[in-house]
């Protein structure tokens, strides 16, 4: 495959989760709905429609590939390369109608995260990378009503070498672990702002040089391996807290300054 | 002024706002100008432009009209129509690069908010209401490199009475005064989901029927007043913890469902 369908594919891999995902998006959910069955879990439906069409796309494009997403598991973990799929990476934001989820598609070679796409359907923004380069695509500028096409900018993380200086990110601080959970607000008692939402917009925002800093834990591999090429690409560092490979998911810190990157793992280590 | 001059007013405020503010948006900021100065306050200059681009066409347009803003005070206060101005509500979204900021439009007549605009330039979406009915426009869904204009839905919000049902929201938990903050842990406690952040976002997707109650304090009235007539005209109701006007801002609970509203006021209250 060259590069250049490859980079067709994977928009085509978004484009099939939005077709599958938006029509549950902000779908009135009544009460009766939602108190209906136990678990709660309003968006599984649009999560399973969007990776069945993902997995069926790859399936017949590349069958010697290997897939693991959220809902289906992990089929043909042995391959050179797999795809690694969250279709709604954000589900509250998703069901409160809020525009932050996105659909994360990744892929690794030989268990090395080698391209990353963030779709954001609703906002019709794209974020996406190969850990060399990184960049955004979506509507361009313009006054409301006209609308002039889709634009693509490089996406690059900002200098930001001091905590004191820096903005934070993190989903909720509720979801780092118990015992994780000073190391976190040691770091956020250091830093300028902090601001909690976001799932994997917040690491976008990084990679856009808008954040400094996104710190959490407890993630899956289908929750950060799409995003490390993008950070990567933009010029930032993404790691767990020892300092080592993100792609396995568990306690992650990403940083647009090296530097910064650093100082972090520092007081996150106590 | 007729009805159908004055929704094109309007719609001319959030344009000019619009103009002034998104040249703003997600530029890139570095720690040097973060540093810069003391207080912590990078939209100010936003903020500012967008005021007096809309504080100019109201004084042309309506000279005999009151205006009450975040940045430039209050002029006029005694006249018949006030217009209540927040021109970025959400500013720490704004510094994040995440689109979940608005601009608000109200407008009093004799102390009554008697229409309302939040406009979020960035997804083009503008949500408005004059207390009888609410309404929403945005882009037209379709796929992602063809955008079919804009469309207008009517909003309306969703059944549900029972707490335990709710999708709760407030911008942070730390924002509610420490005295209230009790109060606002017991309504939470009950609810089926909470989500942080939103500021006025939040409102607008509770009058779309996906979140259920907002609840928050220290509100200013300009972070409330354009919410009011877009919550009533949407089937919801809005007042302060206790019940009473919720104009004047403070502590504020909406609801979608009058008799939600009136259970979070029950436990509110202790």
């Amino acid at each position: 495959m060259t590069a250049v369908d490859f980079e067709k594919f994977v928009g085509r891999l978004a484009d099939v989760s939005a077709e599958a995902i938006m029509p549950f998006f902000r779908t009135a959910l009544a009460a009766d709905d939602k108190a209906h069955g136990g678990a709660f879990d309003p968006v599984t439906e649009a999560d399973r429609a969007a990776e069945l069409a993902m997995r069926r796309l790859i399936e017949t494009t590349f069958p010697g590939h290997g897939v693991y997403g959220e809902e289906f598991g992990l089929l043909r973990e042995d391959a050179e390369y797999v795809w690694v799929l969250d279709p709604i990476d954000g589900t509250k934001s998703f069901i409160c109608g809020l525009p932050l989820w996105g659909t994360l598609i990744g892929l690794a070679h030989r268990g090395r995260p080698c391209y990353g796409l963030m779709s954001q359907p609703f906002t019709r923004e794209r974020f996406f990378g190969d850990g060399e380069a990184a960049y955004w695509r979506g509507l361009a500028r313009g006054p409301e009503g006209e609308r002039g096409g889709l634009e693509k900018r490089k996406l690059s993380t900002r200098p930001c070498p001091r905590l004191e200086q820096a903005t934070l990110m993190t989903t909720s601080p509720l979801l780092i672990d118990v015992a994780l959970r000073e190391g976190f607000y040691r770091v956020e008692r250091e830093t300028r702002l902090s601001r909690y939402g976001g799932d994997c917009y917040a690491y976008c925002a990084l990679a856009a040089g808008h954040v400094d800093l996104v710190i959490e834990s407890n993630l899956k591999p289908y929750d950060i391996v799409a995003l490390i090429p993008i950070i990567e690409g933009a010029g930032g560092v993404i790691t767990d807290w020892s300092g080592g490979n993100a792609a396995m998911g568990g306690a992650i810190v990403a940083a647009g300054d090296p530097a910064l990157h650093e100082a972090a793992l520092k007081l996150l280590a106590g």
